[in-house]
């Protein structure tokens, strides 16, 4: 079985943060997320991440989706990979695929065309390498007519080899059983004195086996970051990357500006995405909706045609043809049904809402079932929490909650129940009931000229 | 009388939605409404738009505005215009203007400057050409010393040809009894089997008569939008155009990310563009104002001196040196007088607002007519909607109406009324009196510490 | 004694507005106090502005802090210097130095070292300079081999000299007894009748004394702007330089599309900032915070690991660990305890805020002083103006203020005082004790049946 090792000991210093570098994120994911997924996605799950640098963190953020080994002195990327070896053994019959986790943009197509080479040419170790316009810095890959003969470093390059664009990314695939007796032959016999994983390479070709290198069509698998900029640079890249990827399947944009989607977002053909929308992770948007300006939605289902004008939503579902905002914040567990109105300085929390029911300003909706068709007045506000438990408040459908009302959970309004303005709702209303809780409406004449006469 | 003839069509398949392509809009408007513009801005008004795909909704657009004309078989564009022959038919005296109806940036000067060659030369046909750096794919245009031989397309053409950088922008003038000529001679044996409108100026030119070509300074004629990524490149094209006259104009910009100015918007000299605000058509800001960030503004006349931050607001008008936001939403119908703040989270709707009254937080102002310097306090609602009917609540001057207030229209508060808090104003209160509708608090000691203890 | 003359006497007529053009701003701060700060940095500290135009706006912004003196007619850069003489006569033993206020970036290192080379040469005269790519316009700096034969115009310049990249930048070292006696030989006798300063270079080698030039490793210093789109870019440019820093320092950006840092904010490492967060003079910000989007701040002090999402806030201070947001309003003079939460459409002005407080949702908290691990319910405000005058608000630890309440400053609730729903206070509570101003709910049975049949 094929297996992979992500290399994901590095601590990334100039980030000045103290977290592992490839748990810094792009687009709202980890970079080791990134290399995750395009080994997922090539249907090679048998993964192995190597951990350094606070590598609690790591365990912490896999939460025992994957194995994990670490590499407690940072000794090389071939060191990294030798701690690695008992996962390796356990199995040696296929290859092994070794992926550095802070190169997030390796993919799918990369590492599957990669392996069929490896395996067609019958390699023990196969580099996936790129081709840059400005190579400077990077290993040289040395091609001869059957493979390649080595891996130059820049540092070592004759003017001749300086000129090579084809550079090594860093991701190798090797056959397991051969990986492992080349990490036996590595010594740190150099300047830094380091186990370098590149050295397999001429272990290989001493010993007279197959090198051979897959270059990828997509020279990104190289990009990674070392500094704050360069992390920014990986985000600009993935999210015009997101974008262009809506645009090409209909989706309207005027101005990008300050727009982050997510890469797992999807969006249904003919929506709208106005500038300053950000879309995280879980988010699913049908159709001919309106998105934005400045909204924010995590992990949310969004129907068709609906309308989000600078709205917070957060694990929760919006059905068709809602329109929602301008300033609205729904909080987890709401449920908004189709055609409903959620309009200015509204929060909806832990509830759903009834079909075309409207919730038009001022009002916090709280662990409360709404039937349809139902209008709740400004200033109406559920007491779902009494200071020591919540509880739930139902409207029935067809009600009309008065303005300024307060709900005092646990309370149940039947059908089509009648509240007046400002009325505190402390028990339940039978349907088609009015609930009032009124005094008597005092005037006292002249009051105000008394009082400015008093202030002087 | 001179005629235009546009070309509206085409469907526009890789931009992935069911609405003909002239359809698809550029800062808020739709390509076809841009070269309708161009033609009314010079004075070409006798227009006949030939629609092909979805036409319902091109007549649905115009609503009347201009003929239309379908031509329901898609067989190239000499049989699209081949369609307005009854349109030209009617005076065949003058010139047509052929136009694309998806080439949005055609322009007034090219439209009279070109017209005026097409007659100081007695042209048959002009053709409106523009220089291309790069003129690949387009028609290339073949001068003599008199006009034109002829327009080569990229496939046909020699080396030497495609050196060529003056190219078909797809507009012409025609005498349009020439035209109605030339049409009828046009075949479809070609490849496509179409009709195609170039084959006109080799007519002519076989005809002996003149052809020339009108080369515009402003190449951006040529754009176009064949899938959602062009679209978004003339839209960021335009919207930098649009902001570039305002910085022209003496208005200032610190960042102009997330800025959309529709292109009929006027913005009075010294005034500030905040991030991310977007104007709508039919917007009219004062001098000196400070708008934004966070602010879309549609159909609003905005005063001088006025301060829109975080708003959004439709079809109203905002007098000078009103304060408005952060975070309110003014909705239509509603006019704001001098002087006037509107604080966070607040909504007004279809209201009157006195100069110099204050509506600092937290209340929805609804069918409203408030006077001068009257004070609304936090909490405030008007109470317009009784589930059957709307009603109206007329605040006089000088008034203060309480916080957490309830005002049940049809009511009307005097001048210089005072309202106490939480009151509910079911009744008109006269001139200088105070209402009041208040119970006794009542204060129970001990409960706190009795709650808690029952709880454990 | 060191001295600086700063020219702040230009108009800016292309920027159409009635400022002196020194007081246009970049990032918040006028040019003029970008060239100060430099002065400042420099230790240059003894300053006299030469105003203008609108002079007086000169005098108001400075307010005192430096002296300032009339160009009544505008005569020319030389003209300009000859109205400080007075100012610089009362020591003529040091150095001046001249800069234009219209030249944000000249800084600290340049001055530090110009004035180093300066001394050392013993010039009369050290012109600043800067190497251009592309010089046009600019006077091309002549050099010998110990120091500089004159300034050449551009329009004087032959085509030797064009091909010069080193240009004067309008600032300049003089020995100030030397500046003083060159001015007296400056004349008018050229086209425009105006007295330049560059000519006291000529003059300076005519009298045989050392003219030299320090040219800045910050080609920058040559920036300025004569119309709207050139101030754009001095504030594009000056935003992203800021941004860079804080990348440098380990702030975190996905994408930096709308957000404005002005340059003395300072930021905690591990901070993230988000979309369209405008950032003002005044700010600092701890570590490990979340801050926007859509977010301004303004002269506040934020804790660590805060969040302010989609929040407004001036002069106040947000201790750590505070979650605010989204759609908050904090207005000056208010202290925000740990850990406390302040949510959506809640306005807090001029209050203290315990730790470990929640005001949650949909309330007014002025002129207040509340406790900690306070409960404040949804629609309560505090009734902070009677229409005369503001009072305070107090609020004791672990209280818990139901929905929709008002509290009548001046008012006091004591310790763990729980007031109910819908109450108005309009009297102090005391330690434990309940607070209810409550009727008796009235349910009318078949209310909406009957009304719905009347409306029939």
């Amino acid at each position: 079985m094929n297996k992979a090792v992500i290399l994901a000991g590095g601590q990334g210093k100039r980030m000045k943060a103290d977290i592992p570098k490839p748990l810094f994120k792009v687009l709202g994911e980890p970079m080791l997320e990134w290399v995750i997924t395009a080994c997922e996605n090539a249907e090679v799950t048998d993964i192995c991440v190597v951990k350094g640098f606070m590598g609690d963190m790591i365990d912490q953020y896999l939460n025992g989706r994957y194995k994990t080994v670490l590499q407690s002195e940072r000794l090389g990327t071939g060191h990294a990979v030798m701690q690695a070896v008992p996962f390796l053994s356990d199995d040696t019959d296929g290859n092994t695929l070794i992926l550095c986790g802070d190169a997030p943009f390796i993919d799918e197509k990369t590492i599957k065309e990669s392996l069929e080479l490896h395996k067609k040419s019958e390699n023990s170790v196969t580099v996936i390498t790129a081709e840059l316009d400005n190579p400077k810095g990077y290993g040289r890959i040395i091609r001869t007519e059957s493979g390649i003969s080595g891996i130059v470093e820049h540092k070592d390059a004759s003017a001749e080899q300086l000129k090579i664009k084809e550079v090594n990314s860093g991701a190798y695939w090797f056959k397991t059983a051969d990986l492992i007796a080349f990490l036996q032959k590595i010594t740190n016999n150099n300047v830094q004195n380091e186990y370098y994983l590149t050295d397999t390479v001429s272990i290989c070709i001493a010993e007279g086996k197959k090198a051979g290198a897959y270059k990828s069509a997509n020279s990104d698998i190289i990009k990674g970051a070392n500094d704050r900029k360069d992390l920014l640079n990986l985000n600009t890249y993935a999210r015009m990357n997101v974008i262009k990827k809506h645009l090409a399947n209909g989706i309207e944009f005027t101005c990008t500006d300050g727009i982050i989607i997510e890469r797992s977002v999807k969006i249904g053909t003919g929506t709208e995405i106005l500038p300053n929308t950000i879309l995280r992770r879980g988010t699913v948007i049908g159709s001919n909706c309106t998105i934005g300006p400045n909204t924010v939605i995590e992990n949310c289902k969004i129907g068709d045609g609906a309308v989000m004008n600078s709205v917070q939503a957060y694990d929760s579902e919006v059905k068709d043809n809602c329109n929602i905002g301008p300033f609205v914040h729904i909080r987890p567990g709401t449920v908004i049904g189709e055609n409903a109105k959620i309009g200015d300085f509204v929060e909806v929390k832990n509830s759903t809402i009834g079909e075309k029911t409207a919730v038009a300003h001022l009002a916090y909706i709280g662990d409360s079932d709404i039937g349809k068709k139902v209008n709740i007045g400004a200033g109406t506000v559920t007491a779902n929490f009494d200071g020591i438990t919540k509880s739930r408040c139902i409207i029935g459908d067809y009600s009309f909650v008065g303005t300024n009302n307060s709900l005092i959970a646990p309370v149940k309004l039947g059908k089509a129940v009648y509240t007046a303005a400002g009325t505190t709702v402390t028990k339940d209303v039978p349907d088609y009931a009015l609930a009032i809780d009124r005094g008597t409406l005092k005037v006292k004449e002249n009051y105000t000229r008394q009082k400015l006469k008093n202030n002087k």
